[in-house]
């Protein structure tokens, strides 16, 4: 079992990452609360739920079960856990815990911060992404639709426990869309991960638990690092987001329905390549090879049936708008993501052109 | 003009006290958002929102307007804000701000810390009980059918501006809900407070600017001391909710539609001091003083019609439960509030059975 800590001074804590850590009582030491809102999906609490309450015992255990998928992220089922927790008379001495991926995790997370000004809250990250990215860092939140995440609060959680076996039951589509925000820290930061990544794919979307246990640890530390220099996103944090700012415009303009969160993510860093190519700070083939590395995780990097136009309105809503102005999270080279909001209008239409609408490949 | 600070670090704000202060563009100079959702109810809008977009220009104000009332405090009118944000395209730039009593600016505060997980927020209460306690603090949230409250955030305002002038528009009843609090910030910390009150509620009650002035300064320096000191209530704040335990049970008895805050608070209040009695805390006499001034305010200290038993399940879900134990505010004397969980089960039965149920008077 690796520990990392995630340094926020008061509100600091640990992120367990190891196999079987789900079936194992300790993991769950730090908790000190005697009442759980468990909040789990349809897909994953037949899979786990015994397993956690017998880790949880003799702690009571009250659950929430909400039908799988981005779709159902909404303000209306974060009500409902709410609800629950009112219903229960669970006092602030409770603790809300996530079981599943990042639409449970933000979810139950919004819902830990808002019930009576905020509770305790832990997260079981199930899927890759949520162990490489959504769990840790404290963004909660819900859908709104007009756009990703536009509801939502600051929200750390006391404790992360990350269960690596539990990835082995993960779906094939689930797993490759984790592997998009692992690309995202390794085009943001570290270049060596990025050549291991072209080098160990094949490993990965094989579910070889080394190379999944080095790519979350890798993933864990970079943003653990990240948030404990930047916890609100005054700065260094919004480099997180490479990709992302296209990735919710494909979401929200589809729906929520059909693309998986890191699909989406995934051809958000072809596009963010591509703009940074069209803007003249990437050479043609580093965005070839940023491309090319996304495919390889068998993740799109084309987004046929919603017009740049339609890319462009969703984009306007997102929370990196200020002063009327879209900043863009672009890299200046692989490994090296910066902010900006200085860059051509026609650069923009003519990435959105490449990637996007009913003539895309 | 007064000028208070709420001294928070990074967070500090001031409170802008005088009257006339709305129709002053240099209210707002603090304020550095283009784009302003204005929040207000029925009965406030027509009367100060014409004034306040002028003394606003040249920003951008998009006005949401809510039912008046405390039945309306709810998350579905907190979705409702949200929608207007999302609709006008509002980015993380924007301010929300609140003009009127506490449930207009918790709600909107509350809509304010979860849009796009934080944006601006500003103050301008027109009640008296806003002005000396809801507006400054931070605290922000909606009811639950299952208790007050229940469902809401830390978020400070950025600035606070309370025009006197608002007060004499305010219905008598309303008036007298506000001195609730100023009695309550007596109880607490402030036995000369107690002293003036008894001798100048006439005046206050006469709506006498200097009379008032000296309340509203003297109640906001208490509370953003305490403030400055316990932002999150991990200690010395939980004191300010003095007769709140009580009062809270009292407005979700009552389905939030028949008691205003403050009047539920007033009866809370002598209900504290008759437990201080049993308790063997305070003198007879003493909470027999309690119970006057809070009548001379013209406040109610009977709640007929709601049996102790309900009291006590709307009292068990109070955010106050730790550990399965109500903790209440006592008084060990006048102007010396504490909190605590050692009280005997019977003298809480005893106290609401002469302050609840079909027989009070």
């Amino acid at each position: 079992m690796h520990t990392l800590n995630v340094d926020l001074g008061s509100r600091s804590y640990p992120i367990l990452i190891g196999a079987g850590l789900l079936g194992r009582a300790g993991s769950f030491d730090q908790l000190a609360a005697r009442n759980v809102l468990a909040v789990s999906n349809s897909t994953v609490a037949p899979l786990y739920m015994a397993q956690l309450r017998s880790s949880l015992a003799p702690r009571r255990v009250v659950e929430v079960i909400l039908p799988d998928g981005e779709a159902h992220k909404t303000l209306g089922n974060m009500a409902r856990v709410l609800d629950v927790l009112v219903a229960n008379r669970f006092a602030r001495d409770c603790a809300v815990l996530a079981l599943g991926g990042g639409v449970v995790g933000d979810l139950a997370g919004f819902a830990a911060a808002c019930y009576q000004r905020g509770v305790d809250f832990v997260q079981v990250p199930t899927t890759l992404l949520a162990q490489v990215d959504s769990a840790v860092g404290g963004k909660t939140g819900v859908n709104h639709v007009g756009g990703k995440n536009l509801i939502g609060a600051f929200h750390q959680p006391q404790l992360v426990v990350a269960d690596t076996a539990t990835l082995q039951s993960l779906p094939a589509r689930e797993l490759r869309a984790g592997l998009a925000e692992v690309i995202k820290y390794a085009l943001i930061c570290d270049a060596p991960l990025m050549a291991w990544l072209e080098q160990h794919l094949g490993a990965l979307l094989g579910r070889d638990p080394a190379a999944l246990a080095h790519v979350i640890l890798r993933s864990c530390q970079i943003k653990a690092d990240v948030v404990g220099r930047d916890e609100r996103e005054q700065g260094e944090r919004a480099l997180l987001n490479l990709g992302h700012t296209f990735g919710h415009a494909v979401e929200a303009a589809t729906g929520y329905r059909e693309w998986l969160h890191g699909e989406a993510v995934g051809a958000g860093l072809a596009m963010a390549a591509t703009m940074s190519c069209e803007c003249r700070l990437l050479e043609a083939s580093d965005a070839e090879r940023v491309r090319r590395l996304v495919e390889l995780a068998g993740l799109p990097t084309q987004v046929p049936g919603v017009t740049p136009q339609d890319m462009l309105s969703h984009m306007r809503i997102d929370k990196k708008v200020l002063g009327g102005r879209l900043r863009l999270v672009l890299l200046r080279r692989l490994g090296a993501a910066f902010v900006t909001a200085d860059y051509a209008p026609e650069a923009l239409m003519r990435t959105l052109a490449q990637h996007c609408g009913a003539g895309a490949p």
